[in-house]
């Protein structure tokens, strides 16, 4: 009807996390396909916009909450992280405790329930560290310079095994710097956002190093038909990259934001680099474009653009 | 004074897991080169092979006891594993927390007390899965079919990371299928000494699949000596196969250690294929050889036989 893909359509899909950034959006063009969905998580940034969805609140180390939740579903989204990249160095063992063993339960769970498919959302900014060419592809070593990319990364590897074991169907998308709307420019990670909502209201951004750092920024849109390509995809392949493929240095999406919000006022204030920042990071999405006849559609500045128009209505 | 390397004179070593069966060999190999010896573990294999190490038992989970045995020590050998690859693959979560939990635990420890390298003893025959060409360098993919070879691969992972962070300086060594006196024949892990015990009795022996499966046989004498060289090693490479480099089927291996018992009625018993074999694992030990100056010294047959030697000595 609408020109999406229909073969979501009447199929039951649960979403961990489904009340994230990433997980609302998901969780709103799942509806738009047709899906039966679910959600759960701790909390929604807004239930509003998860209308239509059937919420459990939970924690994800409750197994018996994660148990009843998977249960009957066909599709399970798994969204879920433990901790940040820079916090989880603070903490390994917290992050591992929070994210891979949880991960690890779940893989039991949808086992034992018959899920069909297991979709991940691990980390493209993360999983590879410090990479020795730009930019990467998914057959790049993976030497994560932070906990959270090192339990990302185990995620990936107790998938695989099950797929090999007990032929559990799953894909790994290894997503870059996601933004856009739905995205709180009040925790840690979202470096649009926090420096949108900043420069909108005449703040100085806190800007980490000597803003060169390069990063691949992708638009939450081309993010979701990413996952949901992958949902339905078949072939032999179960690890993706997920980015824009163009990197861009923290200094030029600040000079960019300004532009868009109409402030060239932007007062930064530098710190020190973070040892858990990697210099570069740009994906390699060739293979996603040939095996899932995937690509990012949406304009860098149209995205900013968008992001910009919902950060007006955020509450300080 | 023995032709030794005497950079590990005086110095204060700890070996987890030196009650097993190379943790026994590696402790006696440090007491002859004069450093102060000191062990911790659940069990001893042979108390009296480790007269002169102070030992401490305890559990690897046991963060104030590991902690106690750290305290004060220079260079950490880490040998202890949480489960074996079949039986990891039942309990996938279970060997988790007894392998990457406590490893990790284990960095904080070493981290806070300023050890100066931790060794750590990780598996050439799991990490890499199933491989792609052979021999298989350390640059190889990883990815393991058993969750005992996921943990490992963590713990490689978090030792780059602390190495990263706080510069705690690391090896890993990738060690291939290690046979030799005190590796138990009751124990699940160690084909050599569990069909030489067998052979030795007249005893049918079980032979997982065809027997075709390929392995890379090493003889502890070698292993040991490859630990030793990596701990007084200070140049960039962290991670190194130890293997012998040369492949044995399942079926050449029974066939060598019935002619060096003199017990060619072997009654083989084949047993279905295991999910957690790999077809294939042969080490590509260039880069150890260039770097450490190592290579294997052992000879296949004398090795069978000093093994054999210490075989006809234990007890049903």
């Amino acid at each position: 009807m609408d020109g999406e893909k229909t073969s979501l359509r009447g199929v039951s899909c649960l979403v961990l996390g489904g009340g994230g950034f990433i997980g609302t959006h998901l969780c709103q063009a799942l509806l738009r396909q047709g899906a039966q969905v679910s959600g759960f998580g701790r909390s929604r940034t807004d239930p509003r916009a998860l209308a239509g969805v059937v919420w459990t609140s939970g924690e994800f180390a409750d197994r018996t909450a994660l148990a009843r939740a998977v249960e009957g579903c066909e599709v399970v989204f798994h969204l879920l992280g433990g901790s940040i990249p820079d916090s989880s160095n603070r903490d390994p063992l917290g992050d591992l405790l929070s994210s891979a063993v949880p991960s690890l339960q779940l893989l039991e769970i949808c086992r034992a329930s018959m899920v069909r498919k297991v979709l991940f959302v691990s980390s493209g900014g993360t999983v590879y560290g410090i990479p020795r060419a730009i930019p990467i592809p998914e057959s790049a070593p993976t030497d994560p310079i932070s906990a959270y990319g090192i339990s990302k990364l185990a995620v990936e590897k107790y998938l695989a095994l099950y797929h090999y074991l007990y032929a559990c169907d799953y894909s790994v998308l290894r997503v870059a710097n996601t933004f856009g709307p739905y995205q709180s420019p009040h925790r840690r990670q979202g470096l649009i956002a926090a420096f949108m909502h900043r420069i909108a209201r005449g703040q100085p951004v806190e800007i980490w190093g000597d803003g060169r750092v390069v990063r691949d920024f992708i638009y939450i849109d081309d993010v979701v038909d990413a996952i949901l390509a992958a949902s339905i995809y078949d072939g032999p392949h179960h690890v993706f990259n997920v980015g824009a493929g163009v990197g861009r240095s923290v200094l030029e999406v600040v000079t960019d934001i300004a532009d868009v919000l109409g402030r060239p006022d932007v007062i930064p204030i530098h710190k020190p680099g973070r040892a858990t920042d990697v210099p570069v990071n740009v994906l390699d999405i060739a293979l996603i474009r040939r095996e899932l006849g995937w690509s990012p559609h949406t304009d860098w500045r149209d995205g900013l653009q968008r992001t910009a128009d919902w950060i007006r209505t955020v509450q300080d």
